[in-house]
This record gives structure tokens, C-alpha cells and sequence, in this order.
């Protein structure tokens, strides 16, 4: 676990004044009975703690809901008696959004997992926020239907939570953001209303498209009880590519073929350096694990697709509805660039067994890295032709110190994944984390850039925001919440820095 | 021209009390020089007009800046004196919101015109808000891209209107919502602040997404002076195809097969009932003028692509990367729904003249209507199962006085077009159109649809807001409308209906 910083030390001590009293709890049972009730540590521990073991809170509440009604009374209960709130679906984020800081009361959607409807003529799913993405993958693919998004936790993260953080992911490529296949949103405010913009319509323009506020919101403009999304048709054939090539020109050469070329049977390009490769297909230390501060540059064990030593790497996905067409024009790409010299070794994925082979190198990488030190994570949008540079100046710059830098990413989206880790050693540096910030989220915002591409800011990065949003972008952003949560109830201290005469109510 | 309802003309009362005055007209001149500013009626009257000749304004002044800072100036003024100002694109709504009510200052877009970028790795355009469709997508062509939206009014309208409209049009189903690919834009708000999200990333969860607010708010809250946008890559082959069917569970039958069977190459499914195709494929009568009272009945003179009479007709188009294999993939589509009698008859378009022909067939319905009557118009979203049903119930409703009804659309985004007419009747006529409203919105409200998919409130349908809002979203509408515009300059009158208490500032 890191330190907590001093801002959210004296926001955790704030909150503690507006404690929640027996009386709470008993009015609180009487709207979701006495088993939606949880107040016991051991029960509490798992609301309390993120997936990483990164951020805590000291929350001695949670509630399980299992209705909007339910919802909306414990809202409007919290708001008349300013008990702050963290709504949590499958708790997977990585900016440590869904977690308290203090003893805020969680509001757990899991109980609220209602499949509505799934619309076969026109591929509109409707369901309650705490579905597991996973289950609604295999509710949808067994009508003929994929959902627009994939990720890797897709096991234990929830719907609403995807929503809520506006998840990107490996489909993004092909499917587009949420902001776009979100169709409506049932949600309720702060005070308890219940917004219902629930329709599952691809059109619809009466008025302002409200719903879009709460996407990304990360739960505080209210709390997302059911949505309707609309689903791709599943694809009949997926296939493949595992590629090595020898300079970031030489990536961006092949993205541009893969776009031309591939056009709309493409559904995913992921890249990785020769750092991220080496680590995640060295053989594993037995005697590394994770955090142990053990043996140090325990690697992912993942088998080398390629035998050839390359300087990036690449995967290229397709997913279409015909197996023969789709296969004919991987084939004809990889031959093209083969012989042009782009691409300087390629293999095709025969069968889904060497499929997931691939995939394990691609998405081994984080494990890997926990396993190989303390690891400083980056997930940053920069324009496409620097993307590489961010990585080449931060390796030139924490050399000296004995760190280590790997990149890795969606390419198609201009995402990179910057990880820092100083082998064999698994505490934070202080040295290391100052060469790092602000260097890194200057340099992404003097290109314009993000610096949160997918993650969101969470408690992370609030006293970051300003790296890529003006003030008065920010300035708006706190008339939105003001308007929207005037008692600030709703995952107080998450992605809005604290206001300069900040007073609570 | 129809009546101006007493509500407008008792707003258009209202703002004449606050004209602007010669001095105004002078600090204006200041900012955008002398060239830039219109007072002359015969210069104002295409301001004041919409391309239908439907609604009409009595503005005495309309402002032409050439850059984001003049905006932001002329807003500050605007916002200081109480001045309503209407933004105004290449002003080709159907619902009267890019148009005066009264004497409001309009703000016309047209010189700000400037393409600023299109990054060919990543296809990333950014461009000024007043650049027209139909430039940009020739732009793009160039570069190997395609614009993602395009529609009937490209060569004229303007690609900031089309995003203050969020304009659906004919590549919807393939390319998806504005709220989807707008990656950034910069907005002038009400005081003049420049809110400036221009960022050109795929990416971006840093914050509340709050460029999404003005992207359908038709110039309500902002005005949108440039825009980021995500470009997919042109196809290298198109191909279309035009079916007849015995019945509307054909229709859905051939739908689903298409996104089966097409999935990725699908890039648009259009319908129209036989009633439409009579009506566009019939011989002109060149006594019949729009709104001239003429002969009535004049049809659209297309040329028949199918000499079967069929109950509905489909167009199904192909956008991909490989000829060979799309003709493929329709060749074998085609052939499947023949040989199990789902379409009665087909024909694939072998070179761009016959692709035009075909398309002429649904593009010219719209003005075949024109030739043959006065027309009530309605654009609404229906789950697509019960989508003709409302064709039948209207006709059904309106036979006994004569009326015709058809109906036509974008199947693939549950979208219909559902168009009344009296044939040979030129005037409107208030028996017909009180047997249609509130009928329709009604009937569509039932169901969840919207009251309109594609075309926006605007002027014509405040007061029918609440088909397809619930009061809990309309006041917040209102919420952030004063957030954004509290002395209410921006539009006035315009998608929101007046509130019970209003009060001017």
C-alpha cells in the first residue's frame, strides 16, 4: 500500500466528523433489509481495499441494494443527512475510484445483476448496472450478439462501473467509445431522483443528451442503477497476427497498412516494445512474488510466439463474417509487408490454442512487472507519430537511477501503457517517483496529450487534472457537480481537485 | 409559410423590447470590421428564412466573424447587454432552430471555414466549425479517409451545425453517433469564455466529458466554433443493392440476415413502403409546383429499379475493403433470401449510374411529397418490431379524410420517416392536422420511441417535449441550460419549452 497524501489524509479526517449513527443503520436496513446491511470488518475489508492493495479506505458501512427504489432511499436518506457516499461495482479500477477514503458509506450494486432484455431484431441489451461484463459477453454471444467493449478484468468488473469510468479496452478500435453505444441510462441523483433515460433507441435527439454527463463521471453526478447499450453482431471468425518489427517508423508504417488494408475486419492493434517482450516471455522466478521484495527480475514465462529478437512488437486482430475473405487479406498484408521489408518476422494464430498463447504475451505484461519490482504505472493518449518518444526520453532520464522503462499499448488509439520498475527492488523510490512526476504529465500536456487516457482520476491524479484541462473546462466541471450533487455526497475527493475555498455543508 | 403558434409570437414581443442599438451595431463593427456585419433586409433575408420557407424571423443585424476570439467578443457584448443571439450553420434544419423567432442577432459560421488538420496516421481531422459537409468529405477522400456522417443537405450544410444538431443521415449505422467520433471541440460560451477541448485523442478520461453537452443542444448552451474528429478510412469498394419484400416481417427477416451475414461490410440499410416508391417512381406533372397548389399528385419521375410490385422496398449498402469479397458476401446474401422466398426481387447496381438511380429512388421521396401536396413531416424512433405499425395506425386514422400516408427511413437506427400528405391539396389543412397530433407523439410516447430520432426540438417541438422526456430530465435540462446561459441569450425559445415561472433577466 502507498502513503496516503497529506490532501486526502485531511479529507479522510473531514469526513469522519459526518459520521453515520445506529439510527442510520436501522433506517438503512429498513429499506434494504437486514442482509443488505454490512457492518462487520472482516464483511467490510473487501469494499474497502482496491484489487492492487494500493488504495484503503475505513469505511465501517456497506449497503447491497437491490432496486432502484432502494437506491434512490438511501440517496435521498444520505443527502438530507450529508452522509458521503462511494458507489462500487466490481472494485477492478486502477485510479482508486471506487474505494473510500474515509468512512464513507459504499453503495454496492453487485445484488442489482437483472439481465432485462436483449432486443434480437435490433442488438439492444437493457440490464442493471451489476451485471459482470463477463456473464453479459456470454448472455449476448449466445444470441448472436458481442458487446462493444472487452477487458481484461471482464470476470469481476461491472456494467455500470465500465459505464461509469468510461472503460476503453481491446475493442475499442473497432467499437467505438461508450459515449456512443450507451443508449440510455437509468440513474439517480444525489437527492434520490431517479433519472430515467433507459430507452433503447440508436436515435434520439430531444433535447440535450444528459445521460452522457454520467459516463466517465466515476460516480459522483450520481449513481447508474441500469443501462441500454447497443451490441455489435458477434463475429464469426477471428483471426490473428503476431508481428516483429524494427523501428517505431516501421509500427507506424504497418498501422497504416493495417487500417488501409484491413479496414473493417480489424478489431485490434496492441503493440510492445523489446523491454516489455523480454520481461513478459523471460522464464518466472519462483522465489519473486509480488511485493516480496524476493529475488527481482522474475520474469512472465510467457512463450515467444517469435523466435527473432525484434525491436517492437505487434498484434493484429481481425474479426469478420467470413473466415475464408478475412484470412485471404491477413495473409496478403503480411506478405506485403514481409517483402517490403516493414515487417521483419510474423506468425498467424493456426487455432484458438495459439491464440491465447498470443494474447498471454500481450496481456502477461502487467503481471510480469509486478513480479519484477515496484512498478510506477502511466496510461497516457499522445498524438500517434510521439507516442514511442515518451517512452525513449523517460528510459534516458531514469537510466541513471536504475530503473527500468517498458511501453505497451493500444496502438489504434493513440494509448500507451508507460510502465517504470526498478528490478529486484518492490518498495517505491522517492527518487524514482520524482524523476518521473511531473516529467511525465508535462510532457504528455505539452503535446496536447492525456494523461489519463482510460484509467480516469479517480484519487489518483485529481491535483493533475489541470495537466489536460483547462481552467475553465475545470471551472465548469465544478458547476456541473455543484448542480448536480450540491452536498458533495457522492465519492467526495474523486476526480475534481479540492476547490481553493472549498467548504463542506 | 405556416402561422407562427401565439407562444412565438408572444417570445418574439418579448425580445423586441430588448433591441440592440446603433451602438452595438458600431462595437460589433469594431470586432469583426465593417464587412462583417449585415443590416441591410435584402442581405438578412437568407438569415431570417429556412430553406423550407417554413419559418421565418424578423432579425435586423447578422454578425459574419472570422475567428474563435471575434466570437468570444461579440458573445461578451451580447451577454453584457442581454442580447439574444442565434447561432446559424449552412442553416438546413427541419425544425426551425438555426432561424430568428424575432429579432435576435445571428451568428453565421460561414467564414470560419479553415480545415487546421487531418493527421493521416491516426485520421484525426480538426477543422472550423463553418466548413461545409461536402468540403471536408472531399478533404478527407483525398487523404484516404471519409467523413462518418453524411446526409442529403452536405453541400451546404456545416459541419458545426451538423454537430449542434448531432445529425444522424445515411452512414449512421456503420459509423455511429457524433457522441462517438467528436473527439474534441472548442465552444464560445454565453459570457465568452473559449472552452477549449480540441484535443484530437481517441482517448481522453480525464474528467467529465462536458464537450458531450453541446453536441445535440442545437446552439443552446455554446457556441461551437471547431471541432476534432475521429475519420475512418474510406472504402475502397462500394456496392448496393435493391430488394422487394411481401411484407414488413420480411423487411426484418432480410435485416437480420444482413447484419448476419454482412455484419462488417453493412454500411446502410434504407426502407420505403410501397405507397413511397409509387409515389417517387411516378411520371412528374410539370403543372405542379412545390406549395403552388398546382395539379397535385406530380410524382418523383425515378426510374423503377424493380418492375415487380412489392409491399416494401430495401436498399442494402456495402462499404469495404476488397471488392471481390463484398460481392461475394452480397451475391451469396442476395441469393439465400431469394431461393427461401424471403425477397420476391433484387438487383445489385453494377456501376456508380446505377448506384445514383437507385439512391435517387429514396433521396427523392422528399421532394416527390413536395410535387403532390401539403406535407406533415414526423421523424421518430420505434423498437424496430413495432416500427410499421405506426404507418398502419396513421393511415388507418387518416383515410377517412383523405390523406395519404407514407412511410420510410433508416432502418437499420429504427428510424422512421413518416410522412402525411393531401394529394392535390396544397394548404394545410387543420382537420388533418389535428387528427395526426397529438396522435403520433402519443402513440410513439406509449412505446418509449422518440418524437424525433434525427432532426432535433428546435422551434417546432418544445411544447412536445414530454413525450419523450420525464419532468426529472427536463428540469435538469433547465438546470444546466442556466448554468451555461443564465440571462438566457443563446437560442432563445429553442428545444426547451417555456417555464411556468419564466422570467426574463
Amino acid at each position: 500500500m502507498l502513503c496516503q497524501q497529506p490532501r486526502l489524509r485531511s479529507l479522510a479526517r473531514l469526513w469522519r466528523r459526518r459520521l453515520h449513527t445506529d439510527l442510520d443503520v436501522q433506517h438503512f436496513a429498513s429499506i434494504v433489509g437486514p442482509s443488505g446491511v454490512l457492518t462487520e470488518p472482516a464483511d467490510l475489508e473487501p469494499f474497502n481495499t482496491d484489487w492492487m492493495g494500493k488504495y484503503k479506505g475505513a469505511s465501517r458501512l456497506a449497503l447491497r441494494p437491490g432496486s432502484t427504489q432502494e437506491v434512490s432511499r438511501i440517496l435521498a436518506h444520505c443527502n438530507e443527512r450529508r452522509l458521503p457516499v462511494v458507489p462500487q461495482g466490481g472494485n477492478t479500477g486502477l485510479v482508486g475510484g471506487s474505494v473510500p477514503v474515509g468512512d464513507e458509506i459504499v453503495l454496492s450494486l453487485s445484488r442489482m445483476n437483472r439481465v432485462i432484455s436483449l432486443d434480437e431484431h435490433a442488438g439492444n441489451l437493457v440490464c442493471e448496472a451489476g451485471c459482470v461484463l463477463e456473464t453479459l459477453q456470454e448472455h449476448a454471444w449466445a444470441r448472436g450478439y458481442t458487446m462493444p467493449l472487452d477487458l481484461g478484468a471482464k470476470g469481476s468488473c461491472q456494467i455500470g462501473g465500465n459505464i461509469a469510468t468510461n472503460a476503453g479496452g481491446l475493442r475499442y478500435l473497432r467499437y467505438g467509445s461508450l459515449h456512443g453505444t450507451v443508449l440510455g441510462l437509468e440513474v439517480v441523483l444525489a437527492d434520490g431522483t431517479v433519472l430515467d433515460s433507459l430507452t433503447a433507441l440508436r436515435k434520439d435527439n430531444t433535447g440535450y443528451d444528459l445521460k452522457q454527463l454520467f459516463i466517465g463521471a466515476e460516480g459522483t453526478l450520481g449513481v447508474i442503477t441500469a443501462c441500454a447499450l447497443a451490441l455489435p453482431r458477434a463475429p464469426q471468425s477471428v483471426q490473428l497476427a503476431f508481428l516483429g518489427v524494427d523501428s517505431y517508423e516501421a509500427v507506424l508504417r504497418t498501422f497504416g497498412a493495417a487500417r488501409r488494408e484491413l479496414g473493417e475486419v480489424l478489431s485490434a492493434i496492441e503493440f510492445l516494445d523489446r523491454e516489455s517482450f523480454e520481461l513478459v516471455t523471460a522464464p518466472p522466478q519462483p522465489t519473486a512474488t509480488d511485493g516480496g521484495g524476493g529475488g527481482g527480475g522474475g520474469g512472465g514465462g510467457a512463450r515467444r510466439p517469435l523466435e527473432t529478437s525484434c525491436r517492437h512488437y505487434m498484434l493484429i486482430e481481425l474479426s469478420g463474417s467470413d473466415a475464408g475473405h478475412d484470412g485471404e487479406k491477413l495473409g496478403r498484408f503480411l506478405e506485403a509487408l514481409l517483402a517490403d521489408g516493414t515487417v521483419v518476422d510474423g506468425t498467424i494464430a493456426h487455432d484458438s490454442a495459439q491464440s491465447a498463447a498470443i494474447w498471454r504475451v500481450r496481456e502477461g505484461i502487467t503481471g510480469a512487472l509486478g513480479r519484477a519490482g515496484a512498478v510506477y504505472k502511466y496510461d497516457v493518449s499522445i498524438p500517434l507519430h510521439e507516442l514511442y518518444d515518451l517512452v525513449e526520453d523517460t528510459r534516458a532520464r531514469l537510466a541513471p537511477l536504475g530503473a527500468e522503462v517498458t511501453g505497451f499499448g493500444h496502438l489504434g488509439d493513440g494509448n500507451l501503457h508507460l510502465n517504470v520498475y526498478t528490478p529486484g527492488v518492490f518498495e517505491q523510490r522517492a527518487d524514482v517517483l520524482g524523476a518521473i512526476e511531473p516529467f511525465v504529465y508535462e510532457w504528455v500536456a505539452a503535446r496536447r496529450g492525456s494523461i489519463s487516457a482510460e484509467h480516469g482520476i479517480g484519487v489518483m491524479k485529481p491535483n493533475y487534472l489541470h495537466m489536460s484541462k483547462a481552467p475553465p473546462m475545470i471551472e465548469l466541471m465544478r458547476g456541473v457537480k455543484a448542480l448536480l450533487d450540491p452536498h458533495n455526497i457522492l465519492n467526495p475527493g474523486k476526480v475534481l481537485p479540492p476547490a481553493e475555498s472549498a467548504s463542506e455543508t
